[in-house]
């Protein structure tokens, strides 16, 4: 059988056929016959004898759409026109625009926007740096970096391949939170020439996102840039999850009556996300965590613990257990996959502590069935968009950032992630709380807000620049004197 | 005497003062006896005695600003508010904006654009990579890149202060290409450390515009970046310029009714535009060029010839006269400055041959006061905007680049340089010439178009792609099949 239809498999297909509405349904009957869903039918040209339409199907992958289009090749008096696929529509010519935002219309417009009036602007730089979060996009752009090593659960593609996925990140920190990004694709593969590249294009920048970049490297690329750069650089794939799972597990507690103080945790995959995750539950105020990776759970007996597992065996699992994760899944109140498919079954959940809470957020496969750990678990949560509570980055990223930018922030810190993540959660309500819904919708216009204010928050008292007012530093720059300083 | 108000030292004020005509009045007499000339003065509250206006007075500059604010202080009754800079005020925040091709409006949306559905894009190009120019913003997008080593004639100011040109520069691309342009300022010093940066953000990338990098480095630069990249590298100060000269060079031939292949001509300035006026000047069939810099003029027999002079004294100076630049101009039909402020009388420009022309594009001060030159010469232009004839690159790099990013094309040679320039040349019909009109206006609309087919035709040719119906590749992708190739 093949998988659900749905809009991101969705493609347009022009046919030509008899004018005549037994035709018509002939179309669709074997569209839906297949398993497609027509979702429009318009109709581009008509005659007396023949007409043309272009008819959109909701199909469940490429095979499945390739069925349903031989089928309708084959029908008799029907001629077949040009496939388009919707997803791949989206994507011709790419997704991003750079505008001007002034218009420029006459010779004093050019006069200003560049030469001669430029000059002025570029020496008042150049006497007080400072001035280009002033006077130039650097205040509110960040750039969203990769080498394209570990693109989405795809592996090392490289930069050109990265590029989508890149410019959809840059599409929702507009979207969402009102942020220039621009994606820097780099052909490069140590961490020396990573870094070296990146230090050379911040100046254009108030911030640096990284994304889908391998591990170990990660870590190392994100520790040197924070050391060497006065700008926050933030690594999504680590911090982004790790913001959203403490926000969500926070909201899981609170509907199973639990304190994070006191319930067993087990984190399945010791990898960059896991590693983040690791960091911001003990800043949250965990104290039980078992980590587990292929080789079973992480402890200080275990041979050749190499990378960052000496640190992780040294933190976590206090009452000392070795053994599987189904050994360490045994009476937890929390499963937090970040690792692999099907690795967790329903029995295995039947063995945790009372209302247990699962977490299986494996790419495009989670670690356990949604179904099935439902049947044992008060509240699960996935990576997945087509279940309920799904653990999605877009809830983190566009208000930390947001919230670094109006701080003028030169660093990020876990204190600033946790009231990310504490401003996240508080979005959901006691009334809208309930095991379905434990983080709020994405498209929830409150929520870069909140985690933007908090961020922000805890920038300024960290710089000392604490503003009661904050985020209105559009009002201040509006209304100050703008002359230059000489 | 301030110089002439001009619309880029601007500023607007805010003034409160008596609600009685006479206070007007004494306003706006005080701003035109100190010469600023009044624009515009909007009422911005008023009351039975008292009102707020903002006056917006054109300025000599800066301290002409200041001197009219402190008359304005100074009058009884009246109280200064904000002064802003309109030159300013236009930088604020900077000059550009990173918009979303695709609105994200629900679910469907990010499916479309970021995850899951991104990941079969992902796919395509990883298996293609050449779809990158179909289904990434790479197919319509430029680097602006600077080290801020030469910004304008300003000197070494580094990558923030370049930030306010290259911005500019990426707003004209878009205003008079339709390129989408970023600005790429790098916090970087040696020519090794800029190639290898350049190269390894260049995926996202169809083109690379340097801009403002100092001489010799630029060269070597812009070689080894041309050598190294797949994608066309274009220094606008060097190329850009020599477009423009050339074309205006030969609209001057045709007022005054000379050929290049017989005249002489003197370059002043063997910097990087020289040298690359050069190269274009041979290529458009010039035989008889002499070149002069600071020590006068170059020649196989002067010491100490380093750098480009060597090349330059082999291939130029076929009658092998030495001594200053005062000699070189002697009877000779062209002088073409990009070289220093006054160094050249309209006593010299007597002694050229009949009809001469004069090029004096030194910035800000040209080689010789246009006024003074126009007393002899036949034809002359600068490269100030408050002159006939103004000489500037954005009559020709956004038609280049346009016409490179049309053709796909992998590189930039001489002959489409030259192609450029005869096309931006043939704008002006011979109607429309005059001596004060031999170059068209930046604003004609004829120009990008004219320059982008003259430079795609030349690219296809060499690339062997020849397409009869130039320009129609958004057609051609209009019209194709999208789907994966899977």
């Amino acid at each position: 059988m093949s998988p659900a239809p749905s809009v991101s498999h969705s493609i347009t297909v022009r046919l030509e056929f008899e004018a005549r509405s037994a035709a018509v349904s002939s179309i669709t009957t074997t569209i839906e016959q297949r398993g497609g869903e027509v979702t429009a039918l318009d109709v581009s040209a008509s005659g007396p004898e023949r007409m043309r339409a272009d008819v959109t199907i909701l199909t469940g992958g490429n095979e499945h759409a390739m069925e349903i289009v031989e089928a309708l090749r084959g029908i008799e008096g029907v001629d077949l026109g040009k496939v388009s696929d919707r997803t791949f529509l989206a994507h011709l010519g790419g997704k991003l625009t750079v505008e001007s935002k002034m218009p420029i219309r006459h010779r004093d417009d050019l006069s200003m926007v560049y030469t001669p009036g430029v000059a002025r602007v570029v020496k008042a730089i150049a006497e007080n740096p400072d001035d280009a979060r002033r006077l130039t996009i650097k205040r509110n752009t960040v750039a969203v970096v990769s080498d394209g090593s570990a693109i989405l659960g795809l592996g090392d593609l490289g930069p050109l391949a990265a590029m989508p996925v890149m410019e959809g990140k840059a599409a929702l920190f507009k979207r969402f939170a009102g942020i220039d990004a621009f994606p820097i694709c780099l052909d490069a593969h140590s961490v020396d020439d990573i870094v070296a590249h990146v230090k050379a294009i911040a100046p254009v920048f108030a911030g640096i996102n990284l994304e889908d970049i391998s591990a170990p490297r990660c870590f190392e690329i994100e520790d040197r840039l924070r050391r060497e750069l006065d700008i926050p650089v933030f690594h999504d794939d680590q911090h982004g999850t790790a913001i959203v799972v403490v926000a969500a597990l926070r909201n899981a507690l609170r509907v199973v009556g639990k304190d994070i103080a006191s319930v067993r945790i087990v984190l399945s995959g010791a990898g960059a996300a896991g590693t983040a995750i690791l960091r911001l539950l003990r800043a949250a105020g965990a104290r039980d965590i078992v980590v587990t990776d292929i080789h079973g759970i992480v402890h200080e007996g275990r041979r050749e613990l190499d990378g960052r597992l000496p640190w992780i065996a040294e933190v976590t699992n206090p009452r000392e257990i070795t053994g599987t994760l189904r050994d360490a899944v045994a009476g937890a109140d929390v499963f937090i996959g970040v690792s692999a498919g099907n690795i967790l079954r329903g029995e295995d959940v039947a063995t945790m502590a009372q209302d247990p809470i699962v977490f299986a957020m494996a790419n495009p496969t989670p670690e356990i069935d949604p179904a099935e750990a439902a049947e044992h678990a008060a509240v699960v949560a996935t990576g997945r968009s087509d279940f309920a509570n799904q653990i999605n980055n877009v809830l983190a990223f566009p208000g930390v950032f947001r919230g670094l930018l109006d701080a003028h922030a030169s660093n990020v810190d876990d204190r600033m992630l946790l009231a990310a993540a504490e401003a996240l959660a508080a979005v959901v309500t006691d009334e809208e709380l309930n095991p379905t819904y434990i983080v709020p919708s994405v498209f929830n216009e409150k929520v870069t807000t909140a985690v933007a204010s908090a961020v922000e928050q805890v920038a300024r008292e960290e710089a000392g620049t604490v503003d009661t007012i904050t985020g209105a530093m559009r009002a201040v720059y509006a209304d100050e004197i703008v002359m230059p300083r000489d």
